[in-house]
């Protein structure tokens, strides 16, 4: 571990409200979730002092923090990335301590994490995220001279991200809200999740050192734990506050929502909340290679406890023989499957009752359930249903966040077709087939782009590159905003805004906006992309 | 006239529903706000029912018209564009009577919309809106390969557009709204506004032919006339629609917001709603051309009646001898200003009231009045304050829609820069400099860019050029969403989400992202913008 490592390397129970340690009367802690045991040290309770507190030095860090020139900001976000992973085998074996999950995933997703906010610093340099565009004045125009127009886009302002259960890492304290948020150029309030505050802090530490280190506001971050909602409704109240950045549960998205529009200047909510991701599996695909699909849908089913926004949830299928055979091979899967712990006891208690009142309601069987749990997990279950039975009963469509799907039979391709109809908004649609299917997918592509953000073929919506193309979104409710994504550099979008400088003296331009372009952008000059000067 | 004109230049009155004509029982009738003269003839007034139907063929119109190739697009609206210019002086004599605006403004605001539909028709066909973005397979990466990824923004859904009442065409059925929606492949249900039905139902007709003459579907645009609050909010709610844009009232726009998030699936609002559009007037500027600054404003001020979102109804300086010399100059203008009919009597009795109501605050005085009214108008008004009233009294900053501002005399620099902060967000701020006053103008630069869409130099805010670089927006309570412009080519963005294809076959994606890019679009692969084929 290397002497920055030892410094911030160190959990010490407090919420970071810029360069400042904040103990508070009350605390909490976190517990093992494969033993119940709870964990050292005790956390502070952030209240609506610490949300105060955060939020004015957040909000005096902005002028200069919003204008900081891309290297600057790029190399702060490399800076944190490198941080985090020195934090070495302790921030791994602290997670798995506070999330039950294993080394090997953690170990990827902070992979992912460092990754992340290396490639937001790419994105930073690049400039492209200030879409640069210059309309130069043409004086002699008829019947009106036209100005100088000149855009760019800016950073909206302090921004509240909230830690997801799910990925301590990849989805909290330096996830994807907080590297697009920095990205813009927004200083970032992040409510911790209450399953990880260790984890958190360490990460949280290791990002205030790098903030720190290039000498930026401390101010431009700042670290809140604690267990009530009462916390995250108070940081979204704040005036302070311009955006929000949550992934979780539909019902804390959906009230985060509403704190928003409620405020006196309501602001945008990026949730991203839940979804059952519908996997089509088309009759050649069955046919075909119907076992091996069993396998790969059970892999991605149980992957991580089944604790993924993406996870498969709801499998649809025209009755017959084939699909019956996907089913028995699922259902000897899902049977040989070994429960993992899941992130909280909590969640195990929600997941079990979730599947147990699907596997209640009228014409819905238990086609198989997995073995039996071992310690803070819960066992897979596949659930079964036709058509007609999900199309009258809405809740067979909410999700039972852990390893459960249920698979629902269709007569044929047009209750198929009225199945997806009646879905909401989703994150992934997956659509298994063969060629031969493909004139029935031709058809299906288009109305499944109206559901998701993401299409698939042939694969499992499990596992969400972070890449310029990635949409991780997609229409109500499985997010609040349809317009955008939280994992890809489309990401930094969400929190930028344009504004256009029209006539002004050069000395008064912002830079990337002045002739001198010293920041070095391509810029759209008259309608036509300029390259980078020396480029 | 041409034929076609001809045939779409009557006004009979009806909803557009598609290509439906409907009439309804209970009616409404436009009158001239100069005279208060009822005009003939009643047009029809939608109701729940006509909702519900416009609705239905617009959900049923957005497969097809959200897939339609970028030519096709652009030439209906090239198509819409000449049919509206081929209405010729009808259209022109028509909203004059019902608006009172004179006929140089209304060919000005023609030309306008007609320019601005055409502006968005070479949007189209540049696919620049696509965002086609690829990111190819990696199949040996490690440890994971990485799937296929392709990108596109696509429509978002049918849009509801409300017609404003002070730019019946260029805000109106088919103006900057309307024209980006269809850009973006959204079929539009208008609710046409109440003061022009006559006009808004020429523009409705001219509109539905050029789509109809493409052999587009008949849902793609219908229009709702009506004069009640009643039908823009029964639009709002109507679950096919999925985004909303809107010009005028802060009430109005407020209104539409809380029905928007309170359905059971919220929808985006892009409601333009009210500004003060302050205008700083900096010493130096104020030493050397006050008089001719005086002229300006009050040009600015009284243009159009002073019926602009744009209109500068805040001034704010430094007290002193150049203050009282600039508000003498700008009072004797003001006494000199003939009224204009105002947009309706509604609205004069409103901004009769509003400006006597601000008047009658403490700490206000009147420094001039403009002359006795013309029919339908209503005199011009500059208000004075100083600073450490206006920042104790909220109301001050509320807007007058109208020929109205206040001055507010600040005691220093650091009053001027307290009143700014205190403003609510603004569409836009303006700075009127000397070259001795830019290092002052460099530290308010970031602080106006922070409250306002644009920030001017040395000019006026009232015109507003549509143009790429544009940005008509700003943050609430100026819009709903500071993250979008109604004006300019990024208007379009409001109506598009994107979708990720990821390993789909290649019959499988939709053109813009095939391998043989048939809409020959610069597409991101791997990073790098390709420019089109053949390009």
């Amino acid at each position: 571990m290397s002497k920055q490592a030892a410094e911030t390397g160190a959990i010490r129970g407090s919420a970071l409200i810029g360069a400042a340690e904040v103990t508070t009367e009350e605390t909490f802690q976190a517990f093992d979730p494969a033993t119940g045991a709870a964990l050292e040290p005790r956390f502070a309770v952030a209240g609506t002092r610490e949300v105060e507190a955060a939020c004015a030095l957040a909000d005096a860090a902005f002028p200069s923090f919003s204008e900081t020139d891309p290297e600057t900001r790029a190399q702060v976000l490399e800076a944190a990335a490198a941080g985090i992973a020195d934090l070495g085998p302790f921030l791994i074996e602290r997670a798995m301590a506070e999330t039950g999950l294993p080394r090997a995933r953690l170990e990827g997703e902070r992979a992912r994490t460092v990754g992340q906010l290396r490639l937001f610093a790419d994105l930073v340099r690049s400039g492209a995220w200030v879409r640069a565009t210059i309309d130069p004045a043409l004086p002699v125009r008829q019947p009106l001279p036209r100005p100088d127009l000149r855009r760019r886009h800016v950073a909206i302002g302090p921004v509240a991200v909230f830690g997801a259960s799910n990925f301590p890492l990849a989805f909290s304290v330096a996830g994807g809200d907080t590297a697009s948020a920095l990205a813009a150029g927004c200083p970032v309030v992040v409510k911790g999740h209450p399953a990880h505050p260790g984890t958190g802090e360490l990460v949280a530490r290791a990002l205030r050192a790098a903030l720190a280190a290039a000498g930026l506001h401390a101010g431009v971050f700042s670290y809140l734990p604690g267990p009530s909602d009462a916390l995250g409704a108070a940081l979204v109240a704040d005036p302070r506050i311009k955006a929000v950045g949550f992934t979780g549960s539909r019902g804390g998205g959906l009230a985060l929502m509403r704190v928003a529009a409620g405020r006196p200047e309501p602001i945008p909510v990026y949730a991203e909340m839940s979804a059952v991701n519908p996997v089509l599996l088309l009759p050649g695909a069955l046919r075909d290679r119907g076992t091996a699909l069993a396998t790969g849908f059970v892999q991605s089913l149980t992957l991580g406890a089944g604790q993924f926004c993406t996870n498969p949830g709801l499998l649809i299928g025209i009755a017959g023989p084939e699909l019956d055979a996907f089913a028995e091979a699922a259902g000897a899967a899902i049977r040989a499957s070994v429960p993992h712990t899941m992130l909280t006891a909590d969640i195990r208690d929600r997941f079990q009752h979730a599947v147990a009142a699907m596997a209640a309601r009228p014409g819905v069987t238990v086609a198989a359930r997995g073995g039996s749990a071992g310690p803070g997990g819960a066992p897979a279950a596949l659930l079964r249903t036709d058509a007609r039975t999900f199309l009258a009963d809405p809740a067979l469509a909410d999700e039972m966040f852990g390893p459960a799907a249920i698979l629902v039979a269709a007569a044929d391709m047009a209750e198929l077709i009225r199945v997806i109809e009646a879905l909401g908004g989703q994150l992934t649609a997956t659509l298994h087939l063969d060629r031969a299917d493909e004139h029935l997918a031709a058809g299906l592509v288009p109305l499944l782009a109206r559901k998701a953000g993401r299409i698939l073929a042939n694969g499992w919506p499990t596992g969400v590159e972070v890449a310029p193309a990635m949409v991780h979104g997609g229409p109500f409710p499985a997010t609040s905003d349809s317009r955008s994504t939280s994992v890809g550099t489309l990401a930094i979008e969400r929190f930028l805004r344009p504004v256009c400088y029209q006539d002004l003296p050069d000395a008064l331009l912002p830079a990337p906006l002045r002739p001198d372009n010293t920041w070095r952008l391509a810029r759209r000059i008259d309608g036509v992309v300029n390259p980078p000067p020396g480029s």
